[in-house]
């Protein structure tokens, strides 16, 4: 933990920056420092002292290296859309934005790779390659405005991880700028390199570890056939069931989402899809993907398996436009948590896929217990849970109590044996929960490596570890509120 | 590195681990060392100080604080059927041998995982969950008698690692004694956990950051159908050409494996399938599995590949004992050299797929200009080779020059864009190649993190990093034979 003493003298600090990436590439002034005060966390706003946006990787080590001198902190921040506020500035450091580093830096359809820049967004990795069959198959909701840098550092996942899984399984090689300024590559071409998996421990590192200014991403061929059935159902458990019964038949669908009536009455507010009945309980969302004859075999298989567990209508979709309006909803469902409610709260979670039924029950009774609506969007296959909390920012004390519920849901988690975080990392949101998942030895051990790569500290502190300050601050904050049953913060 | 200055005296030592897990537990008279004297790379031969064989995880621990306390070197052991001498002992090491470390802790079916002890051996997952229609992926050639703890080790691979991928992919969580003799959990149940991927960078480590002691391994539902496929060519490239036509047509087979002229007349000799056609150039066995109607369709596809890239005949196999009969000689394929030669030599590099043709015209000069016979048996999806060296260790110096040829292959791997080991880790073997792989940043990056778990260099040491003693001593005996184009060795 770095402790300012006094208010650090940018200016000479800034002359620097300016001789690396120009005067454009350096934003110090306070209203323009406005927009680098969050990310997609907005619960938690910071001024940078500085933010400088580099274009190549000699630019990122030049940048680093000039913190590293002078002891300055340094954030790496992609678009700025995650969720768990890994790109949260602190006052004293440099925000180092890689907003500028958008090329498309080689393709290679033999080997099925592309290598990008961190600053190119997502949903164009696929949208360069979809036109010779392959796509970039991670696809985080905000897959349209988020970064790859972002997305490896948070380990993003996204509705395709299921049958595909997430980032860190599409990333084969970084080059890296290490927190001294050094500049690495890690991995490579080839998906098992020898020694160690160094690319492994950096994809969801959140920046603690270095900047990754090269990525190399695996891209894979488009199926040749698609589906999407849509389930409604009576009961959220009955559509739990159902999830676990596709699963225990061996069948490894693209994707399996679920959202509740909430969520449903929510998104057909919005969007109007006019698919998703208002009046079911829950929804299921499957995709299945493959050979035509597969597809068919499994659609039909599906379809069985919901209706066994009391599904009412199934409607399936193969064709592109139907597919893409019976997931407009799902794809729209934070935004329209967002038109539901002044505030939202996105939790995270992770749960043994068998524990749905429970964990859904006990949402339901937080819910009522703190007098919050709880919409349920999640995917479902990977028991990776998204409650929305829907709340009132300008209500004195809602924030607090919102972030408490959210933190009970989060112990429901740890307590059927799964997760504090499916996809959106631990950043500044979630740290104070890791002693809830990990023995203090488990923490020492992670410490170790980032001790081994950050040996000062300055590459985005305060983020991932609980430290006893934000931790105590916290738990005053709570105790402020007199809640009950707080047991550890 | 650690100097030894004179002979250790054991005897106190040999007392605390007699405390831990009984007389029975250590060894230590000559004659029965020498069992332990070497792994699956017989061509090196070292017998350790003592042999420890803990029951416990908590033995283990203390066998390794004991040897922390004393600061003697210790070196885990599985099987001990690794092919790159990962677990080579020292003179002065404490072998820990987890052969008795044999229990299947627990099965948990609904959320397809196991937890097994480091000793038992990869086969008897699959048998234990077979059953319930379960089995575990990785599938070394070594399967019947490699345990657990050594492919996590080494992140072994295996035939149907191409659709299913290798060790690494399949570890959920490990219970490990670090160096210094603490125990830590890193990952768990849930597939991706938080914080640093400790399990990633502890699977293929070789043993270098500490002993696993227990093993979360994903199982996988069995396949409703599973087909093999045979087809034979006049030649390599045909066969290879094949290869790349059935990745680019999108199709993920189970497994790819390819066997040239001389390994199909090996296997012919010693097992007689009656399949393997002995004047055919190169062979593929191809298997898919999946749903019927997906096998029956990939089936005549890749049928169809095969007839378009010139095969002679195609044979197929769906019933299970035609199938195992398909496979019987490839998996005879490095028992057979052994009977066409007095010793061989397994080589393991990778190349991208499509240097393929170029890759083996390359292998069959060095094969010539060397003057040794070399028989290809490899993972042809994964563009994994196998190259097995011909040859009698009898005769003087030939072990050195098949050494000399098998790195020139290697290097040959690395210059088309591949790697030097695919599966079979680095250990004693590979270590000196590293250099030709990795950048000197690289490797220091590398080291960055053993140090950070290994501080006193005591796990394993020696192993996967070049030191100059090693490779000086090996660039001698290479210069004392005097062979020309020694770049560096």
């Amino acid at each position: 933990m770095l402790i300012q003493e006094k208010k650090r003298n940018w200016k000479p600090i800034i002359k620097q920056f300016e001789a690396v990436v120009g005067k454009n590439g350096v934003v110090h002034h306070g209203e323009e420092l406005l927009t680098y005060e969050c990310d997609g966390l907005s619960s938690y706003r910071q001024r940078p002292g500085v933010v400088v946006l580099p274009r190549t990787t000699e630019q990122v080590a030049a940048v680093v290296k000039i913190c590293d001198r002078n002891s300055i902190p340094f954030i790496a921040r992609g678009a700025g859309t995650g969720l768990s506020g890994g790109a949260l500035p602190s006052e004293d450091c440099v925000l180092i934005v890689t907003a500028l580093m958008r090329q498309i830096l080689s393709i290679d359809l033999e080997n099925q790779q592309v290598v990008v820049q961190p600053g190119v967004i997502n949903n164009w990795v696929t949208q360069t390659v979809s036109g010779a069959g392959f796509y970039y198959a991670p696809d985080p909701s905000s897959q349209i405005i988020c970064s790859i840098g972002g997305n490896v550092a948070e380990n993003s996942g996204g509705v395709h991880c299921l049958k595909y899984g997430v980032t860190t399984n599409h990333v084969l090689g970084l080059k890296l700028v290490l927190p001294n300024g050094e500049i690495v590559e890690v991995g490579g071409q080839i998906p098992e390199m020898p020694g160690y998996d160094l690319t492994g421990i950096f994809v969801g590192s959140e920046g603690t570890l270095g900047i990754a200014t090269e990525v190399t991403l695996k891209i894979l061929k488009t199926a040749e056939s698609i589906c999407v059935l849509l389930a409604d159902f009576t009961n959220v458990e009955a559509a739990g069931a159902a999830v676990s019964d596709i699963i225990s038949a061996g069948i490894i669908p693209a994707g399996m989402e679920m959202m509740d009536n909430l969520s449903i009455n929510a998104v057909e507010d919005v969007v109007a899809t006019g698919c998703y009945p208002r009046d079911a309980e829950a929804i299921l969302l499957v995709e299945v993907d493959g050979l035509e004859v597969e597809v068919a075999a499994y659609k039909k298989r599906i379809a069985a398996i919901c209706k066994q567990n009391g599904a009412r209508n199934i409607t399936t979709a193969n064709d592109p436009e139907t597919r893409l309006t019976l997931w407009k909803g799902r794809k729209a469902a934070f935004a329209a948590a967002g038109r539901m409610s002044p505030d939202y709260y996105v939790q995270d979670g992770v749960i043994p896929r068998t524990q749905l039924p429970y964990v859904l029950q006990e949402i339901e009774n937080l819910s009522q217990k703190y007098g919050y609506q709880v919409a349920n969007v999640f995917h479902a296959g990977d028991g990776n849970l998204h409650p929305l909390i829907l709340y009132d920012n300008s209500v004195p004390g809602a924030l607090e109590q919102v972030e408490h519920l959210g933190g009970e849901i989060l112990k429901l988690c740890v307590k059927v044996g799964g997760s504090i975080s499916g996809e959106h990392g631990i950043g500044a949101d979630k740290k104070c929960f890791m002693p809830d998942m990990f023995t203090d030895t488990d923490l020492e051990t992670m410490q170790l490596v980032r001790a081994a790569f950050n040996p000062k500290g300055l590459a985005n502190p305060d983020k991932i570890f609980p430290t006893p300050r934000t931790c105590g601050e916290a738990a005053r904050a709570i105790s402020n509120k007199q809640f009950e049953s707080v047991e550890r913060f």
